[in-house]
């Protein structure tokens, strides 16, 4: 199965072709421009390295959320457009988990992070396993960096930090000293939201029948939690 | 300084565009076509995912070898061709040099190897420190597998493997007891030689002055080192 695998979730945009569980091509851009200008370009690129045209595509995969609203609304709608033209399934992959299994290979907990702003972030923690296992731990959620923080002091072990939140949540955990010996920036190639880490976990997704058609495609925003979570806070702070 | 970087020294291409420190733009192709085909369509669409044309390149950069005696040189033969026409410096980098500044991030000893065949391996050993720091412990060699275990038993900590020979060497380094525990295949996206590499290496080598010119630029087959191995080594059988 060709799943052709794209990520405009944040600033950077990337792009995977997996065949089989192989590799074929992968492309990676981060040059400040939009998504609408730098997305199609880039699947374009991926594909012709690949040596593939759309109608070699089997399944098309995109990190569907959270993440930046017009980049995931700019990727899914590249998505659906794909699927629905070739009337092929999609895959729907939660960001987080797409950054989990980018970083497979590494050992600890994988602390997916993105700036959600407002000092909080989209996170989902999960466990890697030597040579290529991710088992997930929660669930995807908005939350405050400090809660975050909190949460992990009860764990153990070398902790991950990948998403383009992670420097934003380093700054904060290497000044917590129950954390700060453990907490790990994961390599850039493995930091950054990318082609591959979708695909691997479209791949998933496909193997368990959870595809769907381009239809059904949605952005998953995780916003109500947030939006809840600020109405809270301004609650509480009319009542100071 | 934006630095085009290439690398074909494998069976996989790779292709990576470093802006002052910045990754703009990577592509990675691996679908067995020869790099004569894959190559130069891939770095034109690098470059144009960078924004880049080529007359924007300040130097360029490509994994000169040691690897496969066709891909270093159609690397090396793209390479001075851009350099020429654009009259801009070029930097020879190790290919093992490169698999190690791709693997920044790790922590322990980074063991790049590429199969040369004969149950031998071009290896160099290099030391990776958090957040990014890679030293170099050894030169680049070829050797048979089983010396290279032998020396790798008086090392301590993970030992990462790296580069297309990682696989191999994992095989006979898993059956050795005493690195077993030690030993891990890195992360796939830090496993294979890629343009990132190539250009973080190319960085350093313009840091310390050593970018050559078109003319300078040559393949490093690490050639003799086997050659004389392999002549030994009949010579040895013939006494028997």
């Amino acid at each position: 199965m060709n799943i052709l695998a794209i990520d405009s979730s944040a600033v950077t945009a990337g792009c995977a072709v997996l065949s089989d569980g192989r590799l074929l091509s992968s492309g990676f851009v981060n040059i400040g421009l939009t998504h609408s200008q730098t997305l199609l370009p880039l699947i374009d690129r991926t594909l012709a390295s690949a040596g593939l045209k759309p109608g070699d595509v089997d399944c098309v995969a995109v990190s569907a959320g959270p993440g930046s609203f017009t980049g995931v609304r700019i990727g899914v709608a590249a998505a659906k457009g794909m699927a629905f033209k070739s009337n092929i399934p999609c895959a729907a992959v939660s960001t987080l988990e797409a950054i989990a299994y980018g970083a497979a290979g590494l050992e600890g907990i994988c602390c997916a992070v993105m700036d959600a702003r407002r000092e909080q972030v989209y996170n989902g923690l999960f466990h890697l396993d030597y040579p290529d296992t991710v088992t997930r731990l929660t669930d995807d959620r908005a939350l405050a960096i400090a809660d975050l923080c909190s949460e992990l002091e009860g764990t153990e072990g070398t902790i991950w930090l990948c998403g383009d939140g992670a420097e934003l949540c380093m700054k904060h955990m290497s000044e917590c000293s129950a954390l700060a010996e453990r907490v790990r920036l994961a390599p850039e190639p493995l930091r950054r939201q990318n082609g591959l880490g979708v695909a691997r976990a479209a791949a998933k997704l496909a193997e368990s029948g959870a595809l769907t058609d381009s239809a059904e495609l949605v952005p998953i925003y995780l916003r109500l939690p947030q939006a809840e979570r600020e109405l809270n806070s301004r609650q509480a702070g009319l009542k100071k």
